[in-house]
């Protein structure tokens, strides 16, 4: 029987405690995993909640108590997460947490508390909600050199994007309908600024290549430059618009990473990931492309994830999964802006004007008054930018070939 | 440092012993298992290969090296493979294999040979070559009651059928052509029967529901009966043809398990995986809908899931992998032919007379000269076959919901 704290009871934190309440019994059978949740962390009180009296409100009570063997933290953030993390982690708990944001800028930390105690700190649930993705990296692929990880990391934004295409609509006026339907959050920043999947990319690229990467170092943008015109023209190429996260390592083993919006053929696998789906491709010397897809988020499935963890931490409570990873130091990532890639480029003129300034360009066969669009050679952004020089660039948006 | 058997020197063979040699430095860094190959078993000679002095002919000197912890099974089939399985767990060894139909027909006695010696038996790449599953499956998704297990599980197949889609061509001049490029087999009985895709469901319905579920028990259609009329209709429809195994259970805890071609909708996830790419969709209470996606088969995709195994062997030398299930009795498989879905009937009649036999249907508007394409409402293939009778009924295919 193993004792665990959950930290944070709200939509990951309850879904935890419902998943062991619900699935305990199938889990037991299944694993010979026998869980209970002990105690609840939360400042709030829950009056008639099924499971009130597990609530506690001060950490000692949880960290002194050496019945816990596991912490499910699901606060999220680096504020009170962090210091609780270390502190379980310190006094000899291994941690389960969904949290990204954490991981992403204080996992190698963490990682190395975990690693000096023999202690373990999982965090499928931080990349990608339900779909597990972090344990086939580290484990089933374990026999592969890894050379790229990217995909689609970030459902509110894929449910943006995937109602522009089908309805034509403008960003803004998705964004509010997102919003209305609980699919993105009264302030979308971390979403729509391309953050959060930034957090997520940085963790994939850390189990992946064995360096931190921080999410200072990864050029981020996101789609709220993106307007039904790129759309229109995208789909004019036979092309859509995906946000897309990416890593892989260069010739001098250096490391590239960007998030940024991405046209790319219809055909594509990740073409046809809609609403609020993510997928992640990871490729291997050994194994080619290999593609996870499922819900990246919602209460059940992220609860699912983080109690997978949970029954791993259990069971592994003597032998210590090993994931660890290094450091990166500061010339570890390459300036993803000198990378040569496809542009799709609008523009307000001529096509005459367009090869003068682009050279070998693919006009796509859409018409809007004053304006073109084309797909360029590979070329790095600076490239671009000095070709745009003068002229009146309207969009430039990452070509996925 | 964990000293490796392999069993069979043939394409899975050859390939392990390359992912080992090529990537070993890779594994032991970033996993901590130092591996070498002591033994290669194959009853051919190889002079000049570069493991020439690995080779040995005789499995008792495997056997009776106390060494050897883990055995690699490449074999396939089994006679010899079952043999030397059954002896490397009496002999305290831990077994990797590739070997879907051993799984497939011994697995419950092979897993319980191994859980009464404490040891591992993993066969990670007998399903889906490279693509991480039945490990997922096993510990990602063990916080989820699963509800159903499908996919496109033969890459033969599915090469075929992507083929016959594109070209409008017959069955039989695609099969030749997969010959000749070295995608089916001079036999390609097990594959276009669906005899490959019925042993595969059987190990990730034992997987998924705990129970043993043997091939005899599994009602398998294959693909040779699909003719170019089938995908034209499907195509007019906006519809695919694609070769599924499908796993699932019913209000009464019985499984339905079947293999046999099925209509999806083209926009369906499975409908774009084409060519020799495999797709396995779970279905958890808590996840939802999860894919997982890659080739599912090749030499170095295969070996490096069998690599992935040895490494998690020889990492749990010590506290034995958790994967164990029990015989199915006879009466655990429902009649699959009793489940009630929606099919596809292509039939030399008018509409009147389709809609006087099979009641409600939708005619696909696509014309062929005396014959009728439609879809029915959902009726088991019992209600069909009464139906049909008296009818010169051309073709009856699945269609996927």
């Amino acid at each position: 029987m193993a004792k665990i704290a959950v930290l944070g009871y709200g939509v990951v934190g309850s879904g935890v405690v419902e998943v062991i309440h619900k699935n305990g019994r199938t889990i037991a059978g299944k694993t010979r995993a026998d869980l209970e949740v002990k105690y609840i962390l939360t400042r709030r009180d829950y009056p008639g909640d099924p499971f009130e009296e597990l609530i506690v409100k001060d950490f000692s009570v949880i960290e002194n108590d050496p019945e816990i063997t596991i912490v499910a933290e699901c606060i999220g953030g680096c504020g009170a997460a962090l210091e609780y993390v270390r502190r379980a982690l310190k006094s000899g708990k291994s941690v389960v947490t969904s949290n990204k944001e954490l991981i992403a800028e204080h996992g190698c930390e963490l990682l190395s508390l975990a690693k000096e105690r023999n202690l373990n700190l999982l965090f499928e649930a931080s990349v990608g909600g339900g779909i597990p993705i972090l344990r086939p990296l580290n484990q089933c692929l374990a026999a592969n050199e890894l050379t790229e990880v990217y995909g689609i990391l970030n459902g509110t934004t894929n449910y943006i994007l995937t109602k522009m295409i089908r309805h034509g609509l403008p960003f803004d006026e998705v964004l509010k309908d997102a919003q209305q339907k609980g699919y993105a959050e009264a302030d979308p920043t971390a979403d729509i600024e391309g953050f959060d999947a930034c957090r997520k990319i940085c963790i994939l690229a850390a189990l992946s290549f064995g360096k931190h990467v921080y999410p200072r170092q990864v050029k981020t943008v996101g789609i709220t430059q993106i307007t039904a015109e790129d759309i229109a023209f995208a789909s004019a190429a036979g092309m859509r618009v995906k946000l897309l996260g990416r890593a892989m390592l260069n010739e001098e083993g250096k490391l590239i990473i960007y998030v940024a919006p991405h046209l790319m053929d219809e055909e594509n696998q990740l073409a046809n990931v809609e609403d609020v789906f993510n997928a992640i491709i990871v490729k291997g010397d050994a194994i080619g492309d290999v593609m996870f897809y499922g819900k990246g988020a919602g209460k059940l499935p992220t609860a699912s994830a983080v109690v997978a963890d949970v029954i791993d931490a259990s069971k592994h409570a003597e032998s210590r999964k090993y994931i660890h990873w290094v450091d990166g130091n500061d010339d570890y990532v390459a300036d993803a802006d000198a990378y040569p890639m496809r542009w799709f480029v609008r523009a307000a003129m001529t096509e005459d004007e367009a090869r003068a300034k682009f050279g070998k360009i693919t006009v796509i066969p859409h018409q809007t008054e004053g304006q073109i669009g084309f797909i360029t050679e590979p070329v790095s952004r600076y490239g671009i930018n000095a070709a745009s020089e003068g002229c009146e660039v309207l969009s430039v948006i990452s070509v996925l070939d």
